[in-house]
Parts: structure tokens; C-alpha cells; sequence
């Protein structure tokens, strides 16, 4: 079959690889009907060193069950499903208390010989705790939107929960990105009442201000912390989204964050540290998140996406069959795409 | 009348300095009876560059009301105080929401010319949001236990809270000094099943196990992270206490969190960064705490106090008079004292 390969920075090829196929009694083998590209993957993009083997690429996809082992029961061939970021038992301790991305049997796409989401097909491990059947044939109209509960509005929910979003609060968003889009999407669903997004593109601030940001501030660093400060009446912001990751954006972060008011990061770490600890002492300003246990989301955010309450899909803006994987990556890189939907 | 003033590293004197009297008509007067040194009193002692002005010092102090300025209401001359380890209005948006120091009118005992705890007498500004009246006498058996209301025992109980110390649960508190000692008190009364204490003094080892503590890990570092999560499973603790602001205690508090669990730090950090950003991005935890509001938890441990369910006052193992306060520095900074206790 054929899959997306990285073999090191600005170098992706679409390449022949062994089938995907089921080994375990607990696989499904899925045909991969709708994949795409990660911000996180344009990391590896920008900094892997060469390397002639190379890594499998994707981890957010919808598919096709074509069969199963001998002990799966919750889905069947011929389900249309979606696969979260991470594959997961959902039997162990972690699952138990929606904590999947610790599960204690489970792992990553494209990692140990696990196919990745770019691809043809892909092997399935723990697939009872890792699938969720969607009621909907695999060309519905809604497929952007699903393909989304994958990891990107997942992980923008992430955000939104573990910043203590909650109704009539006000909330920051750093990043206009694809996870800060749905992120605003999540603090917005979960009833604040102000939304400020800090972002600095002008097709995103306008999908952002549809999803529902009320706000604006595209200054960066210290004046973008004034510039909320003016806007929160001199407090900051209660949550505090951080969906970029990278050290400047975390300080932003936690200058903006009102006193007891709590910062979640989905954003994927660059640096080292977590800055400012006596800031974020003095000012009892928590530090939540990290990687978005994409599977518990599934079930919560699903009934939204299927009634039309909430479009995270509209993030996509680009779409590419399988050989054009590359040139998604480059236009991704190139800030030209948002987000870049694969239908291999 | 005479008050602590330190003048530098070790250098702490009894003075003759300016009577406490009444300026604002929401000020108190009072009458120190018992004040304490506190652990973050030693970081001056230990590093204060040397000032012939010097600072006054102390921030914990019970009292007895001599006098009320015209709009004060809730206290009046002859009862028993006992004060907070900062000021606060009581009526802000922050005390409001139980965070009073961060009140927006409030601050902090001996700065900008308010008066230390340790000394004979104090100007209590905002007291009737600062101040909560005791129903004991003042040679009480209960004031040591009382006294710790001011700081050391609000400390303890807000990293137990900012850990989410919960019923069944595994708490873990790094640090055996009086606030760590608090902390095991703190994780008890919120329901921990287990309470697993990091420390390395017999003597605080023996009466945190008389708090509850259930296991006593005394290795250091990786040691320390190893043997914990031997304790726990292999998973770790779902709630650490951090009560020495070190940036190693900060690493073990973070290498011992079980995924999704959270660290409530109290210790005052000495470093500039919260470390292992991965590692708390990838199990994902939380890390909370600061600063504590002890205003907010006086209500809340009064009764327990009050009726004997918690005895913080033990942690006190040495009293001094106002004379002896520079001896009670050293004792403390050698560790030949848990905590003093004044007796102006």
C-alpha cells in the first residue's frame, strides 16, 4: 500500500510500504477515507534530521473497517470510523478516568511498527477501546467536521477544559491556528461569555470572530498582555488558551491569566521550562493541560458536530489526495493552508 | 515600642521603632500576644543584602484589639484577633472570590510603613476585612494552634486544595518544615487515604506520622521518584503537596504526579521557571497553588481547631519572648527548631 514517509526536514514522499493487516485479535484493518495534517507535524518538518528510513506520518483519520479479530465487538467491517490521535484499551485505569493518551496499553500512529494516518489503510491496534462508529456514510457532507474529533477539536476542547472555561467567564485563545480556531469553537460552546483571540491573521481572526471570538489583539508579547489588561478592566482573562506552544506564547499566557485564573496548553512544549514561576505563584494562576485525550472527547463533542451546533471542519481549507501530501505540508509550513484534509 | 527589624543576612535586632497608632478610620490597633517566625523569613535571613534601614518583620500574630478606627464594625477593643499573613478588604472582586491576596486594596505585613508581626504592637489597615475575632481567651491551650490560622496551617491546607486532595486518594507532600507538616495535616482532613511524606528528620517524620502521614520516603531526586512510584503502583501520586520551592523539590513534586494528577505548590519558589514542560505537557498535570489566601480558609479550619480535630500548633517546638526572636532566627535556620513561637 502506499503512505506518507518523512525521511528529515522539508523532505516528505508518498511511498510504497507493506500492507497494513491484522495481527493481534484485538486489530481492526481499516481503509483510511479521509486523514490530514497536524500542525505538530510541521515540527518534524521543519527540524528532522535526514534520516533514509524514515517515520510514518498522520494520526487524525476517518476510515473504513474491512475487518476484524477474533475479539473485537464494537465495530464491524463495513463501520465508518474515527480514530482519535492515540489508540487506547479503554479498559485501564487512565481510560477509566478519560485520561486515554496515558492508557496504559496504549501508544501513537507511525510509532513501532503502527501505521500511520496518511496512508491507504492502517492496522488498528486495541481497536474496541481506540474506534468510534459514525452514523454516516463516508462521503456525508459532515466528514470535515468529524475528521476533526480525530485530535484538532479535541484538543481545542482540551484547551478550553483544563482553562476552567465556564459560563459568563471570560477567555483568552493565543493562537489562530487550526487548535486555537477550535478552541475558540470549545470556550464558546462551554458558555464564556468573552472570547479574546490573539492572533494575527486576517482570513483567521475572521473565522475565528464566526466561531464566536468577541475580541481581537494582535499585538504581541508585552503590549498584547497591556492590550488584554485594557480589556479585562486591568484583570486578565479567568482561562487562558494556549495553543502555540512555544516559550513567548506560554509567558503571554500567563501574563494574561487573571489572578487564581488557570492557563491550558495544548500547545506542543518548545521550550524546556514552564517561565515566570513567581508570577504564577504570586498570582495562584494554574497550569493545566497538555495532550488532549482525544478519545473521551469523542462522544461529548459528537452529537454537536452531527446537529450542526458546532463547524470545527470549517478549518480545513485545503484538501489533497494522497500524492499531494507533500505539497500540503509545504503550503501548511508556508502559512498558506490552514489545515490541509487528505483524501487519499 | 519594639519590633523585629532585620538589617541583613543574620542580622536580625530588637528596636525601638515608631508606636503603632491608628491613621485610617479602618484601621485596628492592636496588641501582639503571639507571633511566629515563619520559613520564609530564613531566605532574608540566609541572602539579605546588609541595610542600615533594615525591615521590619513577622506576618503571622494573634492580638487583642486596643483600639478601632470610626468605620471599623466587625471587631472592637478587648477581643482576640487573629490576623491573616497579608491585609485585605474583604470586599474586592478577588476576596470575593476567596483569593485575598490578591485583594485589590490589600498587601503585605511590614512594607510600605505597616507594621511586622513580630513586635509589640501592630496597625492593622483594613480590619474588619483582615481580622476574624477568636472566642478563647489569650493564654488559651489553643493558641499555638490558633496562631498557625495566620499562615502555616492556610498554607498547608491550599497546596492540599490546589492538589485536589479528594476522599481515597494518594496525596503526596514534599518537605517536612512546619508547612509540609501542615500539609499532611491538610491531605488528612480533606480524606486522603494515603498520604505519603518526602522528609528526612526523625523528629518531623515522627509527628507527621502522628498528622497521618501513612509512608515516609527520605531518598532525594531520582531515588525519591523511584521509591514513590514503587509505593503507588508504578503511577504515581494523584495529588503532591510541594512545601519547599526548590527547583529540585519542584521536579520531584512533577516526577511523582500520576498522569492528570495535580501539584499544589506552596513552597516559595527559589527558581525562575516550573522545569520538565514535556513531561507535564505529556501525563498531562496540573500545576497550581501560590501565594495562599489564608483569610479564606480561617472560617473553614477555626471549627477543627477550635473542637481538637487538627492540632497545628504542635508544629511549634520552641517559644521565645521579643528578645529572644534573633535566637529563634538562628535555631530555625540551623534546624534546631520545626517553628518558634513568640510570646512578645
Amino acid at each position: 500500500m502506499r503512505a506518507t514517509v518523512m525521511h528529515g526536514a522539508g523532505d516528505v514522499r508518498i511511498e510504497t510500504v507493506p500492507d497494513a493487516g491484522l495481527i493481534e485479535p484485538t486489530d481492526a484493518l481499516v481503509t483510511i477515507t479521509r486523514a490530514c495534517i497536524c500542525g505538530s507535524d510541521l515540527w518534524p518538518y521543519r527540524t528532522m534530521p535526514q534520516d533514509e528510513a524514515g517515520n510514518r506520518m498522520g494520526h487524525e483519520f476517518i476510515g473504513r473497517v474491512e475487518a476484524v479479530g477474533a475479539d473485537v465487538t464494537t465495530v464491524k467491517p463495513g463501520d465508518l470510523v474515527v480514530a482519535p490521535f492515540a489508540y487506547s484499551d479503554g479498559t485501564c485505569v487512565f481510560c477509566h478516568e478519560g485520561l486515554h493518551t496515558s492508557c496504559l496499553h496504549g501508544g501513537f500512529w507511525g510509532r513501532n511498527g503502527v501505521d500511520g494516518g496518511q496512508g491507504e489503510a492502517a492496522r488498528i491496534p486495541l481497536a474496541d477501546g481506540t474506534l468510534v462508529a459514525l452514523p454516516v456514510g463516508e462521503d456525508d457532507a459532515l466528514m470535515p467536521s468529524l475528521l476533526t474529533l480525530s485530535d484538532v477539536m479535541g484538543t481545542g476542547h482540551h484547551a478550553a477544559v483544563s482553562a476552567g472555561v465556564e459560563p459568563g467567564k471570560t477567555a483568552a485563545v493565543i493562537g489562530d491556528g487550526a487548535v486555537g480556531l477550535c478552541a475558540v469553537i470549545a470556550a464558546r460552546r462551554l458558555g464564556a461569555e468573552r472570547i479574546i483571540l490573539l492572533g494575527r491573521h486576517p482570513d483567521r481572526i475572521a473565522l475565528a470572530r464566526e466561531f464566536g471570538a468577541t475580541d481581537v489583539v494582535s499585538e504581541r508579547g508585552e503590549e498584547a498582555v497591556e492590550r488584554v489588561r485594557e480589556l479585562t478592566g486591568g484583570l486578565g482573562a479567568h482561562s487562558v488558551l494556549e495553543c502555540v506552544g512555544m516559550e513567548e506564547s506560554l509567558l503571554t499566557a500567563l501574563g494574561i491569566a487573571r489572578p487564581g485564573g488557570a492557563v491550558g496548553r495544548v500547545g506542543l512544549p518548545q521550550g524546556q521550562s514552564i517561565p515566570a514561576a513567581m508570577m504564577t505563584f504570586y498570582y495562584n494562576v494554574t497550569v493545566g493541560g497538555g495532550v488532549a485525550p482525544a478519545r473521551a472527547y469523542i462522544e461529548e463533542l459528537l452529537p454537536d458536530v452531527l446537529e450542526g451546533r458546532i463547524e470545527p471542519g470549517r478549518v480545513f481549507d485545503m484538501t489533497v489526495d494522497l500524492d499531494g501530501v507533500p505539497d500540503g505540508y509545504r503550503a501548511m509550513n508556508d502559512r498558506e493552508s490552514i489545515k490541509v484534509m487528505v483524501n487519499p
